[in-house]
């Protein structure tokens, strides 16, 4: 067997002494053995890339991509290979990277080759394109799905570990969901575009396959650097992937408005995911997916196809026979609109975008199948248009509503057919999405993309996603207790419930309102620790948390019983004069729980 | 003399028994004296006026605006007096009031007219309008200033309290300067522009006239109501005015950039504003303007217009001649304008705005002349176009930008013209502008708008602005101190130096890294306080502050010598063991002192 090319698979084997001239020969066999040559419309020759692999020198570990193979979308440059964006009139030969293929390189990644696409990324279907359509690697029969499809495919096959590709409409997705691999769609700016030939500029982004939801993630990072020369760019902190918490409100397309035209294996491989997902603590809210649809529809019916013939404006009119006729037809559109239809199309979507808000506020993320269902390419020949604006269903309403995306292998259809699902959230939280997507990518066994290569272990994550940290609680603020609201207000959830360090005697305080307890540290070692609950918070709605605590509480640092310590309510000595000390209960509840007995056990 | 219209002066002639009906006839007595029949399109009748203001009832101080007379800019909706955006053609009934003009009754306004316009609120002279030009209200040779004119001098006589305009290029900012007022443009999408006639709707705000930065800013609180049923309406938080830090960096156009187009009269008044600034210990921070103007060339230039244009393409086509000649000649240009032209433009704007973007960074507001110079009647009999570009130098830009903005009266001219700066900040950030403006507006003593009307002494306001917290230390993190930076970096700033009350003993902390000292509460009295430094942090900082504190210390309540309780430094008293009591010093920085001075003496 091939060694898998998965990151931490590639990595283990590289430190147990696996040169990357071993890798780069794999690939050029698989490459052979999938004999397709419609996925790459520039191929690297071996011999280039094993020159550039030895410039790597020993392996380094320091270098996240050290020796990863990967594949680039033929709309995106690579300095010194031709650029064509699947149209050969349009070719030219870039000098420099794209800025984040740039980036990658930097980090250890080598470039195969450039993959087929739909011409200037304008398709969900991946066929319409001059250099022919490459094979989808799951089953030859359906479409490889576009825009993307060479890089779809490429990993799809194990060819490669990764591939960029860019979505506008669901380029970046739909592919995914064809081979059986993940589509990560950054947050629109996360990454720059510099470099690329955009499709629609203002609503598109530069996306990632991978074998696993961990490696998008991580190749995701390495390219999220703020680039102040792409005008569309945004500073976006790509955090780690940290452990989800539970109870999050999934919305899902409700029974009505959910679409898989006639396809009932898709709509039950879909009920399935959603299982998965309400067996790992979530709720699953049905909603109404109309006012999306709605706002899908604008993407190509709008005014936004006039981005398209901006690119492409001048090529049209100097030698429109260059430009594929599907796609020539599709860009034509911009010419009968006027700026003022332009601004009638944005108004349109703010007012969609408006009502879709109420619908979509309370919910931490939507859950969709990728696809609606499957398409063969025969389908295509008889008809390029239908299939390929139902492909979109899911996705076309994605960045125009500037949500990130992520699209996640489920468990196979009970047809054998890859099962997809995309997950998406609000701007900025791709990271999130990546958690989310644990329970979903890890169910059953199976393989990665159209290989044989096992599925490896989930990555420990940390704790408490970025921007949390851990609060102790030891009184009225922990679970079902009157103060507790104040913390699931912010956001904040409960991690854990460990006893502190025996240091700290324990005293119920006097004074009128919601009777609280104070931890007050000792020198002297206790017989035990309290009773305590550990809360993921928020850190920034900690300072207004913090100012309605009164004297003698406060917040510092409180010893767990496994030594380590953890922000949480401390007490002032001098404030327990008159309070009683009830350190041998060891527990507030077990204070309360003594109260109300003994006011039961009262005489009324 | 007649009744200050002022806000404030109006609340109190109320409470002191002055009726509704007095102010009313004062209002209709001023419209006589004035004698100016262009500055209404629609003057209500007094007795519907009064009619109105009966069902008031008796008065009310809860309604913010009880019984306060205003006008509405004749592209806003009052319920059953006609909007025509100063185009009889264009003339509709509305029967309900626009969003923010319901607000602004409901809290107890009363509507005295709608105001002169340049047509389809196209302009910033004031004169482009068949309705014959409103005069200025300060000197009748200059124009009335646009294209909110009617609303500007309406406010610049006082016959009202407040008016509306709206602001795209400027609208709502140049009548203010030739007027005498203050003119405050909202954040865009704080106030809800339903039911009004938009000329650029994606860049474009309801605006608030008023004499006095105050009036204008109470004004605008009650109309800050978000709007759901408004696309570009945002969510924005009007909080109080609070007092303002110092040491500010405001940047100013440089000399290389600034324009005055010869006026060295209002040169010198932008400089002695300028020193008000300093004076007010603010830093001004020259910066190259050139891509701010280019931005505000996007306005007319780009596809923007076609915006414009949306509005009235039907009116365009059915009835040409009812159209302004210049108004059309400027609108008819979105004709040539494609939809791929629409989005090259907002490609260059985004361009330009990144451009601008690493000069703004760093700087905590612009401080710009709101006119550059001013321009005669007969000047724009002469040129109805290269005047009115010029009065847009310095106001353009703003709403392409997102920036609220805040129209100053300063000091009069040496030559006896109304001085005016325009405060320019971020989206959201009104009050803080209008608690920058305070130096500004009080200097000198001076009379409101083109009245005998006494400014009015400034308003007493919070000590802190919105979003702050105080925040007590005592030691390493004063001023100077090593730990200081995490409070400044956190954009904390020095309020005052009391002690603490004198129940706290004071500790050098025994321990590796900064030194630090701790309060530990006492229940004795002790001989006298500690002396603290009190900072003003943001709320949503406190709690990264908090977790990097160690043991024994943390955050609580804090009590200082004048009783009162603020959060604050405090220290678990089982951590001082093996400390120094330095209680007797009083002061860190005594503490540090002695220590410097001993190791000083030792023997080397």
């Amino acid at each position: 067997m091939t060694i898998p090319l998965t990151l931490s698979n590639l990595q283990a084997a590289f430190a147990a002494g696996t040169t990357v001239e071993t890798i780069i020969e794999q690939v050029y066999e698989r490459i052979a053995e999938v004999d397709d040559p419609s996925i790459f419309i520039t191929l690297r020759d071996k011999a280039d890339v094993l020159t550039e692999a030895a410039t790597l020198g020993t392996y380094n570990p320091d270098k996240p991509l050290w020796g990863v193979p990967f594949a680039v979308k033929d709309n995106i440059d690579v300095a010194g290979l031709p650029t064509s964006a699947a149209c050969p009139a349009y070719e030219y030969f870039p000098d420099k990277d794209a800025f984040v293929v740039g980036l990658l390189r930097a980090a250890g990644a080598l470039v195969i080759g450039k993959t087929n696409l739909d011409q200037f990324a304008t398709g969900l279907v991946g066929v319409r394109t001059p250099y022919g359509a490459p094979r989808n690697s799951v089953d030859p029969d359906i479409v490889p799905g576009g825009s993307s499809g060479g890089s779809g495919v490429s990993v799809g096959h194990g060819i490669v570990s990764f591939s960029l590709g860019t979505d506008t409409a669901g380029s970046g997705r739909v592919p995914a969901a064809l081979n059986n691999i993940v589509g990560l769609k950054p947050t629109l700016g996360a990454w720059s575009a510099r470099g690329s030939v955009p499709a629609c500029r203002s609503v598109e982004t530069i996306s990632v396959f991978a074998l696993t939801v961990e490696d998008a993630y991580k190749v995701y990072q390495v390219g999220a650097v703020y680039d102040a020369l792409d005008a569309y760019a945004k500073p976006v902190v790509a955090g780690p992937i940290a452990a989800m918490r539970k109870n999050l409100k999934i919305g899902v397309p409700n029974g009505a408005s959910i679409k898989f035209f006639g396809d009932d294996v898709q709509a039950a491989s879909f009920e399935n995911s959603l299982e998965l997902l309400r067996d790992a603590g979530h709720k699953i809210v049905p909603i109404d997916f109309t006012p999306l649809y709605d706002i899908a529809q604008m993407l190509y019916e709008g005014a936004w196809v006039a981005e398209r013939h901006s690119v492409i404006q001048d090529l049209l009119e100097s030698n429109p026979e260059a430009v594929h006729p599907v796609t020539a037809k599709i860009i034509r559109h911009a010419e009968s609109l006027s700026a003022t239809d332009a601004f009638r199309g944005f108004y349109r979507l703010k007012e969609l975008s408006r009502t879709a808000e109420p619908m979509l506020e309370g919910l931490d993320l939507l859950c969709v199948p990728t696809i609606p269902t499957f398409y063969s390419v025969s389908d295509l020949e008889a008809d390029p248009v239908t299939p390929n604006s139902k492909f979109g269903t899911y996705t076309n309403f994605v960045n125009l509503l500037d949500m990130c995306g992520l699209a996640v292998p489920t468990p196979a259809r009970s047809d054998g057919r890859p099962g997809s699902v995309t997950l998406l959230a609000k701007a900025g939280e791709d990271a999130f999405l990546a958690a989310v997507a644990a329970p979903l990518e890890y169910a059953g066994a199976r393989t990665l993309g159209a290989t044989e290569w096992p599925r490896p272990e989930p990555a420990a994550h940390a704790e408490i996603p970025e921007g949390y940290t851990k609060l102790a609680v030891c009184g009225a603020h922990m679970s079902g207790l009157p103060l507790n609201p104040q913390l699931t207000e912010r956001g904040a959830y409960l991690l854990s419930q460990p006893r502190s360090a025996p240091y700290y005697s324990f005293h119920a305080l006097a004074g009128a309102g919601v009777k609280r307890p104070g931890m007050v540290r000792t020198v002297e070692q206790q017989a035990a620790g309290i009773g305590l609950e550990v809360w993921a918070i928020p850190a920034d709605t900690l300072g207004s948390f913090l100012m309605g605590i009164p004297a003698p509480l406060g917040l510092g640092k409180v010893e767990l019983e496994d030594g380590s310590w953890v922000t949480g309510f401390i007490c002032e000595a001098a404030g327990t004069t008159s309070s009683t000390d009830i350190t041998e209960l060891g527990d507030w509840r077990n204070y309360l729980n003594a109260q109300m007995e003994s006011s039961e056990a009262a005489p009324s």
